[in-house]
């Protein structure tokens, strides 16, 4: 159920000393093979960290056989000097792996590199780099589940994912907690196949997987300078699925992983799908759904049981979506209280109690949809991110 | 220091039972001339509230005498019962005025409303039109403070402003607080002038102050259905100021009122000013300043007292501002904790005990700048905004 159920694939966890405390933050990810493929999607934020402008260049030629992962510091903001760090880890990981076993032969750009936690300060390397070396020593077959939890930040709980194909499977782990926005979370997920897949393909793959489900996810907002997702191949299935066959395994791991997301956001206590239908087209939807998930007060109203539908059309109307403001339904949780615009079913039918919410959005301006998910603004979330760093 | 400085105005306030309780919730501004110019800034949200509508049509025209408000309720998403409780409410106070001042022999036209509070539902007119009648009963010279009063919502205090011109004033009141976002906040405004000036030059002073005050006012990122800023010219004092005269004053009001808004905006514990400079142009600086602005990281970070620059970064990546990533520079109070987009001066050293918190973000990119107000993102804020509908 994790990054090493594919065949092909190690993984490890150590307790680097990274973070403080006791609790693992290292981990690696290793490619087998027969094959090395790789593929990435990144973080739209300009201010991009080193270790995801060191790993676009990686993945850039489609090769890789590893990739090493820190939580404890993002090394975002940490200027030249942070991007040689990231250089360092990702050549001592290749040297490292080299001299465990010769036969791979891997320099720097064999290695992905991704960190995640506080931006604006550097690595302790004294400590990383022993790290990468006692984690090359504990690589197994079965070392999935404990890598997922050294990447842990602010998440209460490690998230796993596998989806079959006939005869492959994609394994997957991923991060997230706080900053989830588009393009994408915080987040780290890290993604594996055995397919048989070139590079073109599990590119394709993987960002058809990423425009539906971790691209529409949006916690908070805010975007973050780490995101990264990446999915590697060994082909040592030996099968070659479709386009279409990988396409959709990888995005339903993607979607178990944003589901996981969602429901494990900071301080959140309620997990929301906003669904929009009755869109001119799928961008439009898309707009509008992302307009409420990031609209405060109908979070706030949501964390306080509240079907304050006014809020939800006063979000919609700052879109430049294809609507009339006098044809727009929306229902809470199966409730339709507003109709053409105005007050329908007594708001008092709706029950909010239970974590799961679903509001509903009809533009009646044609046949397109999207869903986009989201949690509720709560004093957690106030209390998390107001002392994250002290 | 009201709506009542300038000549030629009377207002009034009246707790008609709009709101529950005893406040007062109705206010009245009458224009008694010579002129009756009048000029209107609005909400951008497509979804407008009944008032708006109406309003948007009273202006078009440049003539007005009289703004009828209310708290209580904002009558948006209303449907067309909504629209017809706005004309009816113009429609009794025109002929209530006319009643009272035969010479005035006023339509419905003549009449400009503003309504504020809960979305979604209908004004109880059995309370609002007496209440209409007991008002003008009400009107006198110096009736501003008291009108500035009955359009509160949840703000705390009541925000009035005079500007002096060079035989002539500015007058002023607004109410904000909550759903503060540009164009513009949850936020009513009307000013007065006794000056002489034609609908065209009050329509240019109007836009020129909102575009750098209101519109870069931004507490929460949420915009309002109702927003509405309204400046009636009565020509009582015989002097026609230059119209840079006229921009410079209802600049200097609006942005008097602006901070005000700001420092009551609701369940905040800061007053931020987001200070961009270096930019390639305005736009750019607005948008930048505007992202910093309605960043919850960010937000939550101030709230505690945490000078995080790394949040304030990952904002303005998100931006399509011209800068480079590794030239950005931000001071917070005056302490540059970044240079060249990385950790510089000691964070430490950082005050954030007090009350206001000033931003600066150097792009290095131009000599473009502006400025944007905001608030931090607070417990008070989830506990007001949670707790407001029930």
């Amino acid at each position: 159920m994790t990054v090493t159920t594919p065949r092909g694939f190690r993984a490890a966890d150590v307790a680097a000393g990274v973070k403080s405390g006791a609790a693992a933050d290292v981990a690696l990810v290793v490619n087998d093979g027969p094959d090395a493929g790789i593929a990435g999607v990144f973080t739209a934020n300009r201010v991009k960290a080193a270790p995801v402008l060191w790993t676009r260049q990686v993945v850039r030629g489609g090769v890789a056989r590893a990739v090493i992962l820190n939580s404890g510091g993002a090394n975002a903001c940490t200027g030249p000097a942070g991007f040689q760090d990231t250089h360092a880890t990702a050549e001592h990981t290749a040297a490292a792996l080299t001299s465990a076993s010769p036969r791979l032969r891997l320099g720097a750009g064999d290695v992905a590199v991704c960190s995640t936690g506080l931006i604006g300060e550097r690595l302790p390397m004294d400590k990383l780099l022993p790290g990468v070396r006692a984690a090359i020593r504990a690589l197994s077959r079965d070392g999935g589940a404990a890598a997922a939890e050294a990447i842990m930040t602010t998440d209460t709980r490690p998230k796993t994912t596998v989806a079959a194909g006939g005869g492959w499977t994609v394994g997957g782990m991923a991060k997230g907690a706080g900053m989830l926005a588009p393009a994408m979370a915080t987040m780290l997920c890290v993604l594996t196949t055995d397919a048989v897949a070139g590079p073109a393909a599990l590119d394709a793959a993987l960002r058809a997987a990423c425009r539906v489900t971790f691209d529409r996810v949006d916690s908070d907002g805010c975007m973050s300078t780490n995101d990264t997702v990446l999915l590697l191949s060994s082909g040592a299935s030996g099968v070659e699925p479709t386009e279409a066959e990988l396409t959709a395994a990888v995005t339903a791991a993607c979607h178990d992983l944003a589901q996981q997301l969602v429901a494990d956001a900071e301080g959140a206590t309620k997990q929301i799908a906003i669904e929009v239908v009755g869109a001119a087209d799928e961008d439009d939807a898309v707009e509008v759904g992302r307009s409420v998930a990031r609209n405060n007060l109908v979070k706030t109203a949501l964390f306080g049981n509240d079907p304050n539908w006014g809020r939800i059309l006063a979000a919609v109307g700052t879109t430049a979506a294809a609507f009339e403001p006098d044809a727009l339904d929306v229902a809470v949780n199966g409730v339709w209280v507003c109709r053409s615009g105005a007050a329908a079913e007594d708001r008092s039918k709706v029950d909010l109690t239970g974590r799961d919410v679903t509001i509903r959005i009809d533009l009646h301006a044609g046949g397109a949809q999207a869903t986009v998910w989201t949690n509720d603004l709560s004093h957690a979330y106030v209390h998390e991110n107001s002392a994250y760093s002290t």
